[in-house]
């Protein structure tokens, strides 16, 4: 059954039935157009400001020449301009393309060329980058910078980004459900970094999702979120900034993490959300006088990336009283959170990842594509409404993704009676020994439990006898130590508490690990290095 | 920017990212599989068993001859059958036509010759009103029956409907975001029904944003809600039903409503979220020693339909000490709730419809097209995700409903500067008269004041000097009143309280009002047998 819409203008059909995520900031707007959605420096920016220079500046991109659905590139520091670049794409059909701005400059530009960007906007901290790499780009022919800039930049024409977003006439654009959102690629860790695409239906869904998860309350109160990680990665933008966006909260965007300032800015704002990395937590931690603070607004106390030791965890319950304290995972093909802890798993799972949330499926399949009952190990599958649309410009990455119709995470892990999925390692990180499979993960787990050492990596390096050979690369606390006898003593750790066949053959000594932008380890250059 | 996803089996990209309301239920049952869904009769039913019936159920409707997006006719009581067939209709990309058990079969034969219906589901005590119609529909060639049944019906083989249920194999079929998912036919107070055409993605964004604004959550406390009002309705369906079961709860389906028998099933399932008409929850104020019962475990009382008086509030909130009471309205057009109280305003603002959810806006037009400030009354119109797909087979009518990009939702109203909707009447209910426009509202709420009536209906009848003169028509508690006597002390009573222009001209006493099935006064008959 189909309706007859025969007589009804496509356009006013689209307007007002569809699921965009410019809407959402439309709603906000209409709703509490003089309540502060954003505070930057000091300066609070409403929802009616926000959503008027959003739509300009959508507007204003539409009519530089572009068409629906092509990318625009930012080199965005966490502002209000930002989030204004992000919906105006949103409203205008455009697709965003939030650069990593810890990208070495070879990447960013591969990175232009391989999304085919011919629109760059730019804080002017990014000028001097653009410069650099523009010259060998030549489809890049429009520059916005959010300050004060020269008239041109790499011989292209700058525009200010007050002047492209300066006419106020509503946009009237068709934004199809399923039309790409943001495209963001991936780190590499073991290839070229990867364009996902994601629709507006999947990051709308999610922000619902994760509203309905971690508790913002539409017209009850209102939640507040400062947010320090980057608004380049899904986690603080799909996961963070939209749902206090979609229930009128106030997303506090500070220059940068510090964590006495933002501690004093969770207690002067009466911050509600608060989502940190594991290590930012532990700096928090360890800020003189805690105790003293009133920090009775939280309500939630999230991390991402890492699982964090259980007395961390009671550290941080203790010093925010009222908050639960919660792991929330993801990836960037799969709009976190995907899997969230759950309030009554806060000691009693804290190293799970939690069950998926409402609107995610999560299973594990074996090598040959047969999901696997409770308990047993394979890799994370993933289905749902979050999951991208599929990669840019990469068959052979989709047609690998989406296997068995089922997303392929790369994660291994199982789950438990309860549903509640346990990350054990990335898959390309199990290392084959001797017909057995171990988790590089569990091994850098015994292995960082000695105060001897600060950083590792367990990796596999091909071995004539056992296939692969369990090998650990570690950082030593002291420079100066003996290389060798460390070693001895490491070996000696896993051999107490861990199988035979788990024990590394072998433990390298060095004086630091290669890391990606983000600050993941480059395991594939660690196997290239050791290998035989 | 669009992926190239040509080696992707397009089945296995539909199951791995699809917005489907059949897969609501397929993950709340991997997560909660032992947990109760429905309880009925005291039987409970798990979402293991549920999953397992509906998916069976699909199966078998489409094994006998059904193509996708076929409608499937439902003559089918609140039950765990209803809720299992409605999920198998979802799951196999079939439209669910639960038809309105109050309507004269003469209404239900023109429904489902309207829908084309080739497939009816009934309980038993529906086959002697299948006997009676079916030999006029020759297209309906398959008929299940939910219990025991005779071999043939009106000619048809029978099916037992657990017949049709009994092959588990998992089903595998493309579900798209706009697949319609169900057709409700509108009651008419004023022409034919029409078949409302709703999409998975519209009720699955409205089960969320329902679950959002009313505070089911997930994986912290399960909802329990006992349903009364019945699932061939959109309210108790999509805005009740399918929040509690998309976030694990359990709904409680009593045989009917009997108020102390549904405050037994409250107090003794610790029930969290209720929803009521007002007049139910009147009956339920009546019960006797109410203040005995422990009501703590109820967290919200909904009431829709139509407002109630301050102090009815006020008692409700004695009774249940722990509950917000609030007012839910929408239409059967734009999935309800579309405009949802705030606690906030269960005191202050408890006359109002509420601000909009967050996934819908809502504005006043005027008859031009133009969008009204706030304070201005015009007609109430919506967009977002929650609007139909359109009405079936009826194309001047969605050329009308999406006029000027917004859906017409026929109500008048205005807004104020909360952004809080005030609805005054129908459209077609204003009474057009000396110039002035008169809410027939407005006139029956100074009216329903008399201690000496229990209903009322004010219309507009055609009148050389007044254009429309306001006429209303009463029911007496008294029947033996004299009408004319009881006319004249209503009139003066309208005199003290209301502005000249608005005094009905005329007061009708009738022993009783004409009603549609579900209970709505039939004006438009009213104005034709007062013509003239």
């Amino acid at each position: 059954m189909r309706p007859d819409l025969s007589g009804v203008d496509p356009l006013a059909f689209n307007l007002a039935t569809r699921l965009s995520v410019g809407d959402m900031l439309t709603r906000s707007a209409f709703q509490f157009p003089d309540r502060t959605a954003i505070v930057q420096d000091g300066e609070e920016i409403t929802y009616a400001r926000l959503d008027a220079a959003a739509e300009a500046f959508g507007r204003g991109m539409l009519e530089t020449g572009l068409e629906r659905q092509e990318p625009v590139a930012f080199l965005l520091g966490n502002s209000w301009r930002f989030v204004a670049t992000f919906f105006g794409c949103a409203k205008s059909a455009l697709v965003a393309l939030p650069v990593n701005l810890m990208l070495p400059p070879d990447e960013v530009a591969w990175i232009l060329a391989d999304a085919g960007v011919r629109a760059v906007v730019a804080d002017p901290a990014f000028v001097p980058l653009l410069e650099q790499i523009l010259p060998d780009l030549p489809q890049v022919t429009t520059v916005v910078v959010t300050g004060d800039t020269s008239d041109s930049v790499a011989g292209r024409t700058a525009l200010r980004w007050d002047d492209v977003a300066a006419d106020p006439t509503p946009l009237q654009v068709v934004v199809e459900d399923r039309d790409t959102l943001h495209c963001l690629y991936t780190s590499g860790t073991t290839a070229r970094p990867k364009g996902v695409l994601t629709s507006h239906l999947a990051v709308h869904v999610a922000a619902l999702s994760s509203a309905l998860q971690v508790g913002h309350r539409h017209g009850h109160e209102f939640s507040v979120a400062p947010i320090v990680l980057p608004l380049f990665h899904t986690t603080a933008l799909d996961t963070l900034l939209l749902p206090v966006l979609l229930t009128g909260g106030t997303a506090i965007l500070p220059p940068g993490f510090q964590p006495e300032a933002y501690l004093d800015i969770v207690e002067g704002s009466r911050a509600t959300h608060l989502l940190l990395l594991p290590m930012m937590w532990a700096a928090v931690l360890a800020t003189p006088r805690l105790d003293e603070r009133d920090l009775s607004s939280v309500r939630l106390c999230m991390y991402a990336m890492a699982p964090m030791p259980q007395e961390r965890i009671g550290q941080i319950a203790a010093a925010f009283p009222n908050a639960d304290v919660l792991l929330g995972s993801g990836q960037t093909e799969c709009v976190p959170a995907t899997v969230l802890q759950w309030p009554a798993h806060q000691d009693t799972k804290s190293a799970s990842w939690g069950p998926s949330v409402v609107t995610v499926d999560t299973r594990m399949m074996g090598p040959g594509g047969d999901l696997l009952p409770r308990g047993e190990t394979g890799e994370i599958v993933y289905r749902g409404p979050h999951v991208m649309s599929g990669y840019w410009n990469n068959p052979e990455a989709n047609t690998a993704a989406f296997a068995h119709a089922w997303f392929h995470s790369g994660d291994i892990g199982h789950l438990d009676e309860e549903g509640v999925v346990w990350f054990s390692d990335r898959l390309k990180d199990i290392v084959k020994t001797g017909g057995e499979n171990v988790s590089s993960v569990e091994v850098e787990r015994v292995l960082l439990s000695s105060p001897e050492i600060t950083e590792v990596a367990v990796i596999g390096v091909p071995d004539d006898r056992w296939g692969e050979a369990v090998t650990a690369v570690v950082v030593a606390v002291d420079p100066a130590v003996d290389p060798s006898a460390l070693s001895n003593r490491l070996t000696a750790l896993c051999r107490k508490q861990l199988a035979g066949f788990q024990v590394p053959k072998g433990i390298e000594v060095l004086t630091g690990l290669p890391k990606t932008a983000t600050g993941k380890i480059q395991k594939h250059e660690l196997r290239e290095r050791f290998r035989g």
